[in-house]
C-alpha cells in the first residue's frame, strides 16, 4: 500500500486535466492511493477551496499528502509550496489556499518547490503546474523523498486577508463569514475552541444580532435564526428549514463578532 | 489489498463532505479500495438512490461494502443500519434506500448500528452521520469486525411504500415505475424473472396500453413504443429514438400491470 | 498492486452505470487500480472524448489500460476493439474515439473483441457494452491475459474524418480545430513536432490570419490574439484574457494552415 494522495482542483470534468494530473502522479508513485476530494471547486475560487480543504483534509491519516490545484496566478511569480503539518502534508500554489487549514493545523516545515529535478521531465509548462510540478512532487513525497530536499525553506506563506479570527479585548472574538453552503448557512472562520474558552453567548453578523449560540436546530421553531457549531467545528449562523444568507442578505466577507 | 468500499451520496462536488467521508474511512481502514459510485444523487432523493444502488451494486464482488449517504432525516430517530446480503454488505440510513436492492438480494443479517465504539471518536455530529457513523462502521467492517458486533439485530427495515411488485391472481404482475432515465425511458421495479415465469405478453402503465414485451429497439419503427427488459434486468417502457415519459406524460409512481 | 485501469465515459453521475462498470471490472480484477479520467464527456460526443484521451492518457505508465465508453452506436455493427500502443493499451468502441491518441502513439496491435469468453457471463446486453464487454476485457488484460487471445486482429480502425494534419507541398502543414476549451482557446490537431521541423511562423484559421506562433501570453497585450503550443503539445490559437472562439467566430472543424 502506498501513501494516500488526495486531489482538490477546479478543473471540472469536461477536460482531461484531472486525468493528466493523476497520470503524472501515478507514473512516479504507482502504488499511491489516489483519492478525489473534489474537482468542482468554482473556477479560481481560492477561498472556496480553502474552506473545502478545512472541511475534508483533517479527517485523513496524518501521513496523507493533499494536492491542491486552484491556481488563478499560475505563470506569474507566485511560488509552488509544500507544507508539512501535524495533520498532513500539502502541495499547493502559495496563494492563500491553505489559510484555513493552517488556522487549525500546526505547520512544521514549508518549502518553496524550486528544485526542478522533482518536476515532470525537469521543466514545467507555463499553464499547467498541477501536472508538471504539484503532482510529480506529491509522487516523490509518496515515495519517501523528504520535503526539505525539494526546495528552499520559506516562512512567509501567503495568507488570505479575508480570513482569520482574533481576540478583541478580553471578552470578544472577531472573525468572518468564509463560506455559504448550499442551504444558505453562513459559516465562519471561528472554531469551537475560541468560544468555549470565552463562554461566548451571542453572535453578531455585521450589525445584525444578537443571535444565541449553542442550540441545536430542534430547539428553535421552523424559520427561526440560530448560531451553532457545525459539523466541521466552526461557528455558523443558520435558519431552521431556511436560508440565513437570504434572510440576512449577507454572505462571504461579512464580519462576525462573538460576545 | 483491502476490501472494496463503495460510496453513493447526494453531496455533489462543491463541498468537502465527500472528501471528509473518505478520510474518515481511510483513517480506520487504510488499505480499503474506495470506489465512487456517484455523489450526484439529486439531493435527498431516496428513491433515486435506491434505483442507482440496484443498478450498480449487484456487479461488485460479494465481499464489497456499500456505503449510502442519502439521508434527509439525519438527526431524527431514524436508525443507522448495516445489512449483510448474499450480494454484498450495505451501510445506510434506515430510510428505505435499500428497498430495491433487497428485492433481488437475499438479506442474511440486519443490525442497528448503535454501538458508539465503532463510530468516529465515539460520538456523532447531529448532521453528518456519513462521516461520523457510516464511514467508520464501513472501515471496521473492511478490517474484519463482524457486523453483529456493532449493534442490535433488527428485522423491520423501512421499505419505500412506492416500490414492490406483486402477483395478482394467477396471471398478472403489478409494479411501479421507479425511475425515469435521461432518455425518458420508464423503468419499473418488475424484474425479468417475474415475467418469464408467467410468459407475460402485454404491459399497461396506469390506463395506457397494452404494449408488447420482448422486442428490441431494432424491431420497432423510430418513434414507436415498446416494452423490454433493460440492461439492469428490469422491465421498462421506451420509445425508439424518443422519450416514453413525454409521450405517455407519466413518470415515477405510475402503476405497471403485466398480463 | 494491480495494473492501472482508467475510465472515460459520458455517463455523468445521475445513474448507476459508472458504478456498474467499476463493479464488473473489479469482480474480475480485484487488485486493479481504478482511476476516473472523467465521466462528464458531453453525451455521445466522440470527438470531445478523443481530445480528452489525447490530453490525459499519455501521462500514465505505459502498462496502463484505458477504457473508453462513449458509444453512440452501441447495438449496431460497430466493433469493440482493444489497441495496444507504445503509450498504453486502449479498450473502446471502434468509432474513431482513439483517432487523436493514435496520431501520437504507435500502435502495436489491434484486436476486434469477439471472444465472448472474456465478456461478462459470456453475453452482452444490447445497450451496455461498457459493463458487459469493455470492463471485463480490461479486467482480463489487467490479470495478464494477452490482448491477442481475446479476438481477431484488425488493421482498419475507424478514423474520425475531421481529425488529422498533413504536410502540403514542402512548407505548409494543414490541420483542424478539434477542441474549444472553457476559455475559448481554439486547439488544433497539429503537434509541436510538425512545427519545429518546418520552422513554421504563421497560422491561418480558415481565411483569418496570419497569427504569429511561438509567443507566450505575457508577450502580447490583453485582448491580443496569439498562436502557441499549449500544455498538451498541440498548436492552439488564443486571446490573452479573452476568447478566441468568440473573437474569430469559429470553432471545431475549422481548418488550420501553418506556413
Amino acid at each position: 500500500m502506498g501513501r494516500i494522495v488526495t486531489l482538490c482542483t477546479d478543473f471540472g470534468g469536461k477536460d482531461g486535466y484531472v486525468g493528466a494530473i493523476k497520470g503524472a502522479l501515478l507514473s512516479i508513485a504507482p502504488t499511491a492511493t489516489v483519492v478525489d476530494i473534489t474537482h468542482a471547486i468554482p473556477p479560481q475560487d481560492v477561498l472556496h477551496a480553502a474552506f473545502v480543504l478545512r472541511t475534508a483534509t483533517p479527517f485523513y491519516p496524518r501521513d496523507a499528502i493533499h494536492v491542491v490545484v486552484v491556481d488563478p496566478t499560475v505563470g506569474s511569480e507566485r511560488r509552488a509550496v509544500g507544507v508539512e503539518t501535524d495533520r498532513g502534508t500539502y502541495v499547493a500554489p502559495d496563494n492563500g489556499v491553505l489559510t484555513l487549514v493552517l488556522e487549525s493545523a500546526m505547520p512544521k516545515r514549508a518549502v518553496s518547490l524550486v528544485d526542478a529535478g522533482y518536476w515532470r521531465l525537469g521543466v514545467a509548462s507555463k499553464t499547467f503546474h498541477g501536472r508538471d510540478i504539484f503532482a510529480p512532487v506529491a509522487g516523490h513525497l509518496a515515495n519517501g523523498v523528504p520535503l526539505e530536499a525539494m526546495g528552499q525553506p520559506v516562512c512567509d506563506l501567503v495568507h488570505l486577508p479575508q480570513v482569520g479570527y482574533r481576540r478583541v479585548g478580553g471578552s470578544q472574538v472577531e472573525g468572518h463569514i468564509v463560506h455559504v453552503d448550499v442551504f444558505g448557512n453562513l459559516i465562519s472562520d471561528v472554531p469551537a475552541s475560541a468560544l468555549t474558552e470565552r463562554k461566548a453567548r451571542s453572535v453578531w453578523i455585521d450589525d445584525m444580532g444578537p443571535f444565541d449560540i449553542g442550540r441545536t436546530y430542534g430547539d428553535v421553531a421552523p424559520g427561526a435564526l440560530l448560531a451553532l457549531i457545525g459539523s466541521s467545528g466552526l461557528l455558523e449562523v443558520a435558519v431552521r428549514e431556511g436560508s440565513a444568507a437570504e434572510r440576512l442578505r449577507t454572505g462571504r466577507g461579512a464580519r462576525v463578532r462573538i460576545t
